[in-house]
């Protein structure tokens, strides 16, 4: 036998590229802002900058199927990726889904998934461009790729908030974190129809994408979405920025729900708006003299915004309703914990 | 206790617009090619077209940790997208990277599993902007997205196939599936290191995207990657442009290496190449008279083309080496079997 010339003829420009670590493909455009914000800001073409985001939800890690309709994980896929492209400022274009589905799905579950995407895809103006569909040994697994677009060099990011600059939420905080915790005390909607509102943050949440972009338009300073909760959230825009803050715990936005929730469940909704994760609203910050615009530019949206702290040189702290600072860790949330 | 009007007020432009069912936010660009190519090809901003791929590879059904290093497999993993990307013509730009761990993963792969999709990355000129890492409860789950861009319109999909059109692969077909039948046979690169390139084609696999790129500047009619072997594929892009064909197997590109392979393994290497799958060569049709040039643009790239067949418009066959036709079934592959 002789040994494979024609293979490794055809291999060779390619190995040898790969040998010599350089590349053999120059890249069409480059990347603006990569891994550790929202999301990748890419500079291709004349005009426009590429916005792109993605983010995985895992059966029995981030959802189970007896609290989570398909309709409203289908839903939920697609927006916390259209909520990151909102945090740079962005418009969605579209998104790609990637479904690993274990052998034995009913294709019901599939059809009220795809038909929850398309709700959202269709409010968002996000339609499904394409994805990918494959076999899952255990559990369901679910990517979603949103991309976007922003003129050139206007995305907003995590790390321009400068000392003095007001620290800003849109809606409410807590509500979804009220939703999961009346699920997780075996309420439901339909036995609880009052607190569907909470339900619904929790299992349907609409980010404000509209509103965050007028906040882009409108000059703030730094801006991300509210996923993990205030605390977190709040700590990587702080480190992001190299500065400190102060937030204090009476100016967060809590809804009557919410606090209704709470005094039901005996819980304080104070953790729910600082800890609680899955607002999907935005956090920003603002120069003082350029916030006053902004409430009228939001209410267009339909959406009100809050001023809860300030930036400042000084560690980031959170201030209790008796003055007391407590200093917020820098971001220790692990998805492996 | 009141019932949470602050949160339902917040709630209400978004609520309204989803239980209209129509866009609150329009959509920036629009969707020039969905689902069912190689990639979706978006058209934003005024000189070019993004192109936008996803693929997902699962632990038990895509690959085995015994079979695969972390390092081929953080490799494979995002050639495979770039692959979907040089099909319709576009450059790489940048690639988003999703990983579901089990808890209890080395850090050890992890790390090689980026070194080998960094080596990827660098080779291809795609480097990585973003992802996501998330705990899985099991397998391991890969979704990268590649984003890649192209001149207005001038995408290359799968449908522009027409009558009379040469039918054409890049490269050698069966490389890869020779290398997997060796892995199942027991054999390793360490052991037999004669067939480095077929184990390479399998683990390792190197699309030709430079030559797809040029293939796509010299005016071929369709082309897709192969990725599921050229007997579903071709019947894909058969489909796709409403066409017939004929192919035959007596022309088929087989390596020297792979014949070897077959012979000691007494396998029909003709299996392998219409069947075997994850080739990452290139399938494409052109017409008779714009072929002349093809071969020495792609041999800048260190890459052959062979004519397989032709485009017509009876049904499409492969034609053995005895004359005898048989019908290519439409594609059958599932990822449920």
């Amino acid at each position: 036998m002789r040994v494979g010339e024609l293979g490794e003829f055809v291999l060779i420009e390619r190995l040898a590229a790969i040998l010599a670590g350089r590349p053999a493909y120059p890249a069409e455009g480059r990347i603006r802002l990569g891994i550790g914000d929202d999301a990748a800001v890419l500079e291709v073409g004349r005009d426009r900058d590429w916005v792109a985001t993605t983010d995985t939800l895992i059966e029995g890690v981030h959802f189970r199927r007896e609290w989570t309709s398909p309709e409203d994980l289908g839903w939920k896929a697609l927006a916390v990726n259209v909520s990151d492209l909102g945090a740079m400022g962005a418009a969605p274009t579209a998104a790609l889904v990637c479904i690993a589905l274990p052998t034995g799905t009913e294709s019901e579950w599939i059809e009220c998934f795809y038909r929850g995407m398309a709700d959202c895809a269709a409010v968002y103006g996000c339609p499904i461009a394409g994805g990918d569909t494959v076999r899952s040994p255990s559990a369901i697994a679910i990517s979603v790729t949103a991309v976007g677009a922003i003129g050139r060099g206007a995305a907003v990011t995590r790390s321009g908030a400068g000392n003095g600059d007001l620290i800003c939420v849109t809606g409410t905080l807590g509500d979804s974190a009220a939703g999961l915790a009346l699920l997780a005390g075996g309420h439901s909607p339909e036995d609880r129809p009052e607190y569907v509102p909470l339900f619904r943050a929790h299992l349907r949440p609409a980010p404000p994408v509209g509103a965050a972009r007028a906040l882009a338009r409108g000059g703030v300073s730094a801006m991300m979405d509210l996923s993990d909760g205030l605390a977190s959230d709040l700590a990587r825009l702080s480190e992001a920025s190299g500065a400190g803050g102060r937030v204090f715990q009476d100016r967060l936005p809590i809804s009557l729900l919410a606090r209704g929730a709470a005094e039901e469940l005996n819980l304080p909704p104070e953790e729910w708006a600082v800890r609680g994760g899955e607002d999907y609203e935005y956090l920003f910050t603002v120069a003082p003299d350029r916030f006053a615009p902004l409430p009228a530019l939001l209410a267009q949206h339909g959406v009100t915004a809050t001023i809860v702290g300030e930036i400042c040189d000084a560690n980031l702290v959170l201030v209790d309703s008796g003055g007391e600072p407590t200093v917020l860790p820098p971001p220790a949330f692990s998805h492996f914990d």
